[in-house]
């Protein structure tokens, strides 16, 4: 197909194109495309989208974003979820080139005769497709340009009128218009973009119905998901003990990763934490506090999983006859099976892949919307890419976060075909160099078309950076940072305590692990940190800005411990500065960038603390701040202009 | 198609991979991937690779060049011309993994029984599909593993010998090998990536025959291109006067751009140039001095030119009947009617392009393997891809350079659909900023995946930067810096008389423009750089390092008038400092990466300068350079560790 019009990298787009782009319903989408033809002929274009199982396709201008770069874009809204199409088209605007020759001409003092005559003829040929009355309209405007007893400016005149550019915009039917490919964009409800989560261990409430009951202080604290650690029965081989020791003493519950024992699997609740009912009774309760419950997935047996007696050839069998367990040599887990997504005979594998999937149908059907999947990158990236478009073409609402702490290859693939959001490398990220250069990549380059990145401070098996051994300030600071870098963070219940004890310098575990023991928490604690973190989820929820992925900009500071950065969503601007330092009192000057910012130079402008309900009146770029680690760790400002 | 591996980003590779990537026949070609798989087991990969017009495919093993990138990489050399077509396999190897955890295991004390057995039973797998005499050799040590008498570190012994690695490699009949899609890789001759170039218009020169006088002194300054342009008849219609003026004067010449007239179109020669005679004589010539002629190709005609009367539908019509001549409003070409590349009908356009491949042929025939396009970014994308393939599908040696100055994304799609090499903003650019940027974007970016840049200090109509008037020096540094940072430059003839003479602050024109009119040189100017211009090119010919394009790396140096880079090819190293600043001496303490250099750190290493015939002894990363613009504008040093 020879095609006069160049139309390249449409975007959002996923790095090979085989999957599709990510978008949510309640964010603007903006598509882009590099459009150009050869010569000086201007070009109009647009795009065409539509939701994959509809047939209409919807159509939106668009328009130059950046002439030098040949950068076009467009805004388009998808109100449902699921799949959708979007390809381009362009074509030769032969009404804006015919206006363009005529006012340079005229501007020089040159003849514009037969400028007018193709005026004329491109009204003519339009008016020849136009109905009643705007072809009378057409009419006429065609009859004044060819009139040539008046000057030529007032026949230029002729067609400047107010309607005419809308009369003559769009192709015609026998122009040719130059289509792209079509491509893929996925559109997920906004909790995908949009969310704060809680983790916790359900067997640390007594089960269930214990986190029925402290369901409204989470609610209270403005959290919107709460992921409960794995819920079925555990094994008892091999079971691990407390601190992570290969033996179980008498009374030890080992990990709740070890899934799978006589009272069932994936498909099973461990009794010692309720009942199917309990767990409707739980979502239910959720549902009414305006949260939902995520299961955390992990696929992998203990020895006494029923899938190893019902299933051996699921697993990895060595020369000896014996199943294998999970290792990394020389390190054992005894206590774990991983299975083998590959077995022998096709059949089996689809027998598994499809047992695999049942078990998240199983509890979408129990009304679970979201899945933390742990360590998405020990299984096949085929099997995913299989798993997560099935799940999702029936219930398009379902949410998938990737647990991968691993390299960023293996990471941004795990997004790309289908994950809906991953876990980062936030966790390490501490300095101010780090943490801008990190939300450049993950924020501002094309990942940002395909990943979304989910913030923790802590999880229940990486306590990191300034919070281990960490002073009470280290838990704000780095609170305040996962809650208004990205949209979406969590917490791991006990950061609200603080727990700051490290198991040891060889590895980032916690003390006395709740992976292997039961914990109780005095959530009554008088330092707990929970109005504060009521505080950053309220702040969160008030501001669109907080809300939205791609819309950071970093700012100068003349102090290294001191971050800054803005984020803005429609006619909400939020600035925060962060104190890096959990030690000591820092200040600087900043030096704000107000044009990005939409900021008077020369008048005040209103800079109100959320955190402390002070407001600022500052004036041009270069405000001071000075910020107590513990007492005040960040600010974090509404910005507006005051009136005037 | 379920894929046990992933295989992403194969390069080379263009934006769209709809067009092969470009390599030349000399250079080592690099192919990467990234490559991996879930879990810890070990990959092992190879690059599948053929020309497109054989069925053999050639094998090369990759290695991983960064395990954190997941990044693999290979390095090929392609012995022919023309399309090849590049896949990229990969498999478990599981060999490498038996070994990786049994050292690991008996590293650790712990038992391996079950290990070897694996490893036992994997080499009676590979005994069963190889050879006498190997086979016996691992039956041996299938055996040996298996032997409960020795100890375990003496089973693991034997699977140590140095011969078991090589036999052990590659994937098994059964094995499951991912492969991945075909990419394709246009291989040019080496002069499409390295090249000295030299433009003369004929008719300064008296002509053909004028030319051939002249060839041996650009032969001998060390030029491979001579590069001609328009040599057809002219039009007199609406002719050009001297600058340019509307008007010509009796006795102008006229823009040798205005293509057509009486004696013939583009497949004629002007006959006050020469003939065909003299043409084949100009071509014999240049070969048997080691040059080579390029014709300039431009597709506009003049008004009398033979296809206006004979194909006026290949032209644009206005609405009074009349033929458009080339306009950007309020700019008029009246002395050239561009082709209308998209006549009404679809025959008549194929004509046209069959008319203009024709054309090419036409003078391929003659002997002409490189084509300067002029403007071709004011023609179709589609038609420059559909004609350069045609052309390279017969003849895989011809050389289409881009004459196009204009937006990026226009230039890189030229560059990516089929020209094998383009001009370039380096005219533009002069500050150390500046030329660093750019060359970090056309050399490490993934342009030079399919973009090569050609250096042009000056044009015949670009007369730009520090050479606007400038100093003799600023005619020496421009050299340098085109002739060292990129392997391919040229420079218009007059360029070693220093003309330096801007026709008004408006353009970039020459005063009294050799477009416009005959110009006559004293080549015998005792001023003259030809000796300079000599030694330079004598230098570009004797260090491979200077030959290559992605190979450049800047290093710091305390002074922003000096640029200092190196480049290295195999074993040899060249470190260029250059003088930005013509007017004043510049000094500076150096800043080197001597790893990057691969010199120590500790002893003396060898700076011989090719400039100069001066050897430096220096020691460190830090020396002190001093230069003069005139008398030493840069340092072209040639880096040898010394002895000992």
């Amino acid at each position: 197909m020879l095609e006069r019009i160049v139309i390249d990298d449409i975007r959002p787009r996923t790095p090979t194109g085989r999957y599709p782009a990510k978008a949510v319903i309640a964010e603007p989408l903006d598509i882009t495309a590099i459009i150009f033809k050869d010569g000086h002929d201007l070009l109009a274009a647009r795009v065409c989208w539509r939701a994959a199982d509809t047939k209409t396709w919807a159509e939106a201008a668009m328009s130059v974003e950046s002439a030098g770069l040949d950068l076009w874009s467009a805004t388009i809204a998808p109100t449902q979820l699921g799949l959708h199409e979007v390809a381009v088209e362009a074509w030769y605007d032969e009404w804006a080139t015919i206006k363009h020759k005529l006012k340079a001409k005229l501007d020089a003092g040159q003849e514009v005769d037969v400028e007018l005559a193709e005026a004329a003829l491109a009204v003519e040929r339009r008016a020849a497709e136009t109905g009643m009355p705007q072809r009378k309209h057409l009419d006429s405007v065609a009859k004044a340009l060819r009139d040539d007893v008046t000057t030529q400016a007032e026949r230029y005149a002729a067609l400047l009128g107010p309607t005419m550019d809308a009369l003559m915009a769009g192709p015609l039917k026998p122009d040719y218009v130059t289509r792209s490919d079509t491509q893929q964009v996925w559109v997920d409800r906004t909790r995908a973009l949009f969310a704060s989560w809680y983790e916790l261990f359900p067997r640390s409430y007594g089960g269930l119905r214990g986190v029925i009951e402290r369901l409204p202080a989470i609610a209270d604290m403005g959290f919107d998901i709460v992921y409960l650690t794995p819920i079925h029965p555990t094994g008892s081989t091999a079971r691990k003990g407390r601190n992570n020791t290969p033996q179980a003493m008498p009374g030890d519950v080992g990990s709740v990763y070890a899934i799978g024992g006589p009272d069932g699997g994936h498909t099973d609740i461990d009794p010692a934490l309720g009942t199917f009912d309990d767990f409707a009774a739980l979502i239910d309760a959720a549902q009414s506090l305006g949260m939902e419950i995520a299961l955390d997935n992990a696929l992998q047996c203990s020895p006494d999983h029923p899938w190893v007696t019902e299933h051996p050839e699921w697993f990895h069998r060595r020369p000896d006859g014996s199943i294998a367990y999970a290792e990394n040599p020389p390190k054992k887990y005894q206590d774990i099976y991983p299975l083998n997504f590959w077995p022998a005979s096709d059949e089996d594998r689809q027998a598994l892949w499809d047992a695999c999937l049942h078990m998240f149908e199983f509890w979408v059907d129990k009304g679970v919307r979201v899945f933390r999947v742990d360590n998405p990158h020990t299984k096949p990236v085929a099997f995913w890419s299989w798993l997560i478009p099935q799940v999702q073409s029936e219930n398009p609402d379902v949410i998938f976060l990737s647990e991968a702490f691993t390299r960023p290859a293996v990471m941004a693939k795990l997004a790309e075909i289908g994950f809906s959001q991953s876990y980062t490398y936030f966790t390490w990220r501490t300095s101010k160099f780090e943490l801008t250069e990190y939300l450049e990549e993950i924020a501002h380059s094309r990942k940002a078309d395909f990943m979304r990145p989910n913030f923790w401070p802590n999880t229940h098996d990486i306590l990191s950076g300034p919070l281990r051994n960490g002073p009470p300030a280290a838990f704000k600071t780095r609170l305040v940072l996962a809650a208004t870098l990205v949209p979406s963070y969590g917490i791991y219940s006990g950061y609200e305590l603080m727990e700051n004890e490290p198991m040891s310098d060889a590895n980032e575990d916690y003390m006395n692990s709740e992976k292997y023991e039961i914990k109780h928490r005095d959530w009554d604690d008088p330092h707990s940190l929970a109005p504060f973190i009521t505080l950053i989820n309220t702040i969160r929820n008030r501001h669109p800005a907080l809300q939205r992925l791609r819309n950071i900009r970093f700012h100068q500071c003349d102090n290294e411990h001191l971050l800054v950065y803005s984020k803005t969503a429609e006619d909400d601007t939020v600035l925060v500065v962060v104190n890096l330092d959990p030690s000591n009192t820092q200040e600087a000057t900043l030096g704000l960038d107000l044009t990005e910012l939409a900021l008077p130079f020369d008048r005040p402008y209103e800079a109100y603390d959320e955190l402390t309900g002070q407001s600022f009146q500052w004036i041009g770029a270069n405000p001071y701040v000075r910020l107590d680690p513990w007492v005040q760790p960040a600010h974090i400002l509404h910005l507006r202009t005051l009136g005037g």
